[in-house]
């Protein structure tokens, strides 16, 4: 019986969100039935989109320390419920014995098969890596990319969750959602673990919502139940 | 600057819920100014209550478990949200390099000067073992334990909690804090992680509810902040 290791705290908020979506999913009628995990929560490595966009300082090295952690620990398998940090997933992987499930592939697979044109809320980071967009043209799906002032909103949406304030996120959020709808675009990739937290506090999203963190989680819990976690020793 | 480890899983929703306390009770408006935590999430602990009373299987090897791999990371304090755990709180705090807040003291120090009687919510386990009761005795407070057939319901209550039936657990609580009102009792401890999310989902609690799981949170997050590990190093 192995643990799930979680690379998290990016944002901190967003790992509780993360966690929570991972207990709720498992069917468990006591403690003893749910999955063990071990949470590496650390907020202080350097921030991704920065990174990306600005030449800000690399978050690598305390990623791979993170990832080292889990490794030596013992983990069966590694989740990182921060989309942007997957810029650096090949590396990651690379230095990982335990698999590292990605964000974009769980979150690409949830979108209806209907859907051709999908709207993509992430950070500045992600857009610019542009891991999404290569993962929905595998599917044959176009990319919907925010304007730049619908962006600046995005970008203060998490902003505001990752300092807890998740009235106005959601406030926010709402906004971008209603100009996306009328422009006719019928689903979003929330592809940022904060935006879920504010998508809460909107009572009834204008289109369809994909959630990269409940997504990641559902992964999760399958590839763990199905190799019997949840089970005692 | 050191990690917060966390000794959870006991159960897993009280644990995401006790980290949730952790980062809303800390100011900070990016991630790099929230605390680091090592959460080590391990469901499979035995079942603390029925070892207390049962004789049913030792948690103890599983508890020390958790606290070396803990210590072996480098924590710099350990909190376990879970009160039932801290039956063996002596033996842990022996095993532990790092110090190890007890959850019952962090609660009692909450309970409001001047309440004289103060009802346990807790584990069957919890209450056999006594260490509350002594907490109260040390303040001069005297603790209303349920009678059994209130305590059955508390039982019940706690069980739904850890299979994720939250809206019966919340009315199987408010049911047990009514009769404790009708018998005159203004404050009550929920002396067990599971109980305050029963609570959320009582409107108006009839009474003054005092919860361990967000003592415990203040405690530790007012340890780290004094030794800034809020502060990248």
């Amino acid at each position: 019986m192995a643990m799930i290791g979680i690379l998290g705290g990016m944002g901190p908020l967003a790992t509780v969100d993360f966690m929570d979506k991972i207990v709720r999913l498992t069917h468990a009628n006591s403690d003893q039935e749910h999955l063990p995990l071990l949470v590496a929560n650390l907020p202080h490595i350097e921030d991704r989109s920065s990174a990306i966009i600005d030449g800000g300082a690399d978050p690598l090295p305390a990623l791979l320390d993170g990832i080292d952690l889990l490794n030596r620990n013992g983990v069966g398998l590694i989740a990182i419920p921060c989309n942007s940090a997957h810029h650096w997933y090949g590396p990651m992987r690379a230095r990982s014995k335990a698999p590292v499930l990605h964000i974009a592939q769980t979150c690409v697979a949830a979108v209806p098969r209907a859907a051709r044109r999908v709207a993509l809320l992430a950070t500045g980071g992600a857009l610019v890596s542009g891991f999404y967009q290569q993962a929905l043209a595998d599917l044959d799906i176009e990319p919907v990319l925010p304007d730049e002032s619908m962006q600046l909103r995005v970008a203060a949406c998490i902003r505001e969750v990752k300092a807890g304030k998740l009235d106005a996120a959601g406030a926010r959020l709402e906004d971008v959602l209603i100009a996306l709808a009328s422009q006719g675009v019928g689903t979003a990739l929330m592809a940022c673990t904060e935006i879920p937290l504010a998508a809460r506090h909107i009572a009834s999203p204008p289109l369809i919502l994909i959630d990269s963190s409940l997504e990641l989680a559902r992964a999760t819990v399958k590839y763990a139940c199905e190799r019997g976690w949840n089970r005692p020793a």
